[in-house]
């Protein structure tokens, strides 16, 4: 029966899963090099032997979850005093036998315990290796192994909400409501074929089937589009700052900045370099795109005019344009012209030196601010963040921040639609369960449930993890 | 009596410390940002109360060294699936009620839960704050503390050994040792003043007191005497690598630095600019400073003669002399007059192109190596180790590494020839006894055993530790 191969294709990940063992124990650093402290992950049937054979912890004897200070020892040499976790299978996160220990951040007593430890068994661990695991011993799905990643990776509290949501399974779950309304479809295209046997009876009516799958397409249509969002939030939202020289560029952005200060880059120094033209607007990062290119020449007054200036506002998706007196109609139908249909922002700089004007510039929101003095600059954020028209995001919505899983959801898409034609052009039930398979399958690929995830997918998953994860 | 007033001195370090109590709480990321893992440690009284407040833990409750997987929530919104551990006063490393929270390594998350801990009362630990508290608690002596941040910056087998015995105290036991016969010095002076006061009698035979003194002064010489070495692991010894252009100089170096690879550094991409031109050979590290500046010119044929290259042979304990041929007479007077009582190794380079020939020049060494075929590379490398004289070191070993420590054994060593030569020059008892006494108030320095630090110095000690140990 068609419904039993459906069934078949979507099996419980455990089933699947499990049929890739694992026989190697594997180590890694899970901290960064530095600090005062550094913990390295050991996982896998050797974890506790390999942890025993340097310490004075018999792992297998102790219960799961519980701390032990030890020394880790090189023969009678003392390598470092250290805390060491052990965590028994499945009650870890592989699900494997694993061991944490906690020792001084010193590189040379990391690599020592490295060392002992692949003297003793275990193999240095690749990127991502450890959330492999845990995915394979079904302690996680797909999707939820790649929030790992973006939870990491998260540096505001955006992307930071959106990892964790999905780490906490909530597009999950979402797409395991898409795939039982898809399993409903299927049985009820099973009920039409089970009654077509009987050549009496005519072709089932398909309204209900039609609206079911309208439905369902509807569910990933948003996913879909919510994708344009995710990036946005993932990747910062593209901000071009355009005006003309000594109109006040520099102090806004500086001004912009200023607050934008971290504890722990504050306390570590972290090099900020690569962060420095971002800002973070109510959790959201915006990202400032240099517009340098902006010059005024003494010969083409009030004309803005060069190439570069134009690529950053290309990319922009919200343009500042500040002013410090009113621009002709000209320099407004230039801009208008450059902008197409962008969103500007028109800043009234130094509005301690001007007097107080009133005008209108487009449709273009105005706001009076100086830099210099450091006035409505609190306003100005918010007309940047609500003009950036970022949903609000509520620990039930669902943003699609992973490339991976978009291509998946639009192939899924695509093959509905012919479902939804099959439907409506009355095409025999088996042709359209085809294409129904097709689309749970393509969403399966999502949570990798219910198929084996070719290792090559995988690896292209877990290539882009740190090493310790 | 003057032996007691000694030991009020000298009162043990508990009752001392305790004096300086402390009522706020710490808190500190304790690992570098940027990998898998980061983990932020709580110490002081509002530690559990903190981490009960943004956690599902009832720190207060649990048992000590306990492991607990918890959600970090900041309101409703889960910042982090984590590990804590819950360590009792005073059972943990500052000695106070302490909590270790493990989160994910990213910026924003760690950021996070360090401002909730700050909301819920903690502040910002300053650099070495809990190793201060450790010593300041009574867990661990000045020395110790210092160890820490030596182990932590250690980077090879030479240099972590010695921080791993000064933190195991060893070196704290020999300066009890020195302590305890300085006591039984003042004692034997004390009997001398108790028998001085009947007239009747002469002053007692000082013969026993010299030979105690002169025996403590030789440990303490031995001491002061080990730090060049300690200077010489814990920087590296210097090595310049000088001869003409097309010599090999590159190569060989390029050579030496091959093998020199860490696990960590290799896995990480760790920046490897400071340390490019160091080497670690036997686990000691040799440090190559460079002699670009060695040229020949056409017209001042075989005369080495730039200023910076003898200003890096200067600060060089180890000199690489690296020809293709035999030198003439007038070239080696040349280096033997510039490199005066440096050791200088002669390296024949280009063995696979030179005939074997044999000649000496001066005393030095002479090894014949191919840079380019990898021919006797490892033999070279005994003979820079061997020539470094480096002690080999057993545990037992006591090396000098802190300059702070080396002050303290010299003026102890001063006062002590005082001693001396008052016992010799039949000083009265009570004069010799005062500078005994600053003998060991001198040594307890080291420790910090018997009085209160100046919190100017317990300044200087942990301004140079990291945050968060």
């Amino acid at each position: 029966m068609q419904q039993e191969k459906v069934k078949e294709r979507t099996a419980s990940p455990n089933t699947t899963n499990s049929m890739m063992s694992h026989s190697d124990t594997i180590c890694a650093l899970a901290t960064a090099t530095g600090g005062a402290l550094g913990i390295i992950r050991i996982s896998g049937p050797q974890a506790f032997g390999a942890v025993s054979a340097i310490t004075a912890i018999h792992c297998a004897e102790c219960e799961g979850n519980t701390l032990h200070y030890t020394c880790v020892k090189d023969g009678t040499e003392t390598v470092d005093e250290c805390m060491v976790s052990v965590f028994k299978a499945p009650h870890s996160y592989t699900g494997e036998d694993s061991v944490e220990i906690c020792c001084h951040g010193s590189r040379y007593i990391l690599n020592k315990v490295l060392e002992l430890l692949i003297q003793n068994g275990c193999r240095m661990a690749g990127p991502g290796e450890f959330t492999q695991r845990a995915y394979l011993n079904g302690k996680m799905d797909l999707s939820q192994a790649e929030a790992v990643a973006d939870l990491i990776a998260s540096s505001n509290q955006a992307t930071h909400h959106l990892a964790m949501s999905q780490l906490r399974g909530h597009f999950s779950s979402e797409l395991a409501q898409l795939r039982a309304q898809l399993l409903k479809l299927t049985s009820l295209l099973e009920l039409e074929l089970d009654f077509s046997d009987h050549e009496d009876l005519e072709f089932a009516d398909r309204t209900e089937l039609d609206k079911l799958a309208k439905n369902i397409n509807k569910h990933i249509s948003k996913l879909i589009h919510s994708f344009e969002t995710g990036q946005a939030l993932k990747q910062g939202i593209p901000v071009a700052i355009i005006g003309k020289t000594n109109v006040g560029k520099s102090t806004l952005l500086n001004r912009l900045l200023k607050d934008d200060r971290a504890i722990v880059s504050d306390i570590h120094g972290t090099t900020r370099d690569t962060i420095e033209d971002t800002i973070d607007i109510k959790g959201v990062t915006f990202r400032f795109i240099d517009t340098a290119g902006i010059r005024q020449t003494s010969d083409e007054v009030e004309k803005i005019g060069i190439g570069r200036t134009y690529s950053a506002m290309e990319k922009a998706r919200i343009i500042l344009w500040i002013i410090d007196e009113k621009p002709t109609n000209e320099e407004i139908n230039e801009i208008i012209h450059q902008t197409g249909n962008k969103k500007v922002i028109v800043v009234m700089n130094k509005s301690d030196l001007n007097e107080s004007q009133s005008f209108t510039i487009a449709d273009f929101p105005i706001i009076s601010i100086s830099a210099k003095l450091d006035t409505n600059i609190d306003a100005l954020e918010t007309v940047i963040y609500e003009t950036a028209g970022i949903p609000t995001l509520a620990d039930s919505d669902i943003i699609v921040t992973n490339a991976r899983h978009y291509d998946a959801l639009t192939r899924a898409q695509e093959s509905l639609n012919r479902v939804i034609s099959s439907l409506q052009a009355q095409v025999p039930g088996d042709l359209v369960a085809e294409d129904l398979r097709q689309v749970l399958s393509e969403l399966a690929e999502i949570t990798g449930e219910g198929q084996i995830t070719p290792n090559e997918i995988l690896g292209n998953i877990f290539k882009n993890f740190c090493v310790g994860k």
